[in-house]
């Protein structure tokens, strides 16, 4: 398993409840997929969102999203963290 | 207080070491500029690392990185999290 950070752009005037209803309908879906959505924050000004997960892949990560609605725009493995 | 996401690019091949040195090195002067950096992700082969940060403004947070020899590229604010 590996940390990604995945980032959702154009996500602009999103609300903390549409927030957790994202994270909601990706957490429904992940075990079929081996994934765990850990946290995620928003900024409805820029649009921008950032995922942070575990996986066996970024392709992995990528496909809930898809099959959630929200397809992520970028993604990065983050082995590292403090 | 916002919560803040920044990104730093270009940091190609950082050990756990050398992300765990520049945290402490934000955290030593975090408390004059009155941010607080609460984790921060990387990945040695893209060079990207993201920072999470508490703090007045976004200002605040690109001067603890610049005086700590490590100038971020983007900065967000997050105000929504789950």
């Amino acid at each position: 398993m590996t940390r990604f950070m995945d980032v959702h752009h154009g996500m602009k005037g999103i609300t903390a409840d549409e927030l957790m209803a994202a994270h909601r309908a990706d957490q429904e879906i992940e075990g079929e997929e081996g994934v765990h959505f850990e946290r995620a924050w928003a900024d409805p000004e820029s649009g921008i969102v950032y995922c942070l997960s575990e996986a066996p892949s970024a392709e992995a990560v990528l496909r809930v999203h898809d099959r959630a609605g929200h397809p992520a725009d970028e993604i990065n493995p983050v082995p590292l963290a403090v």
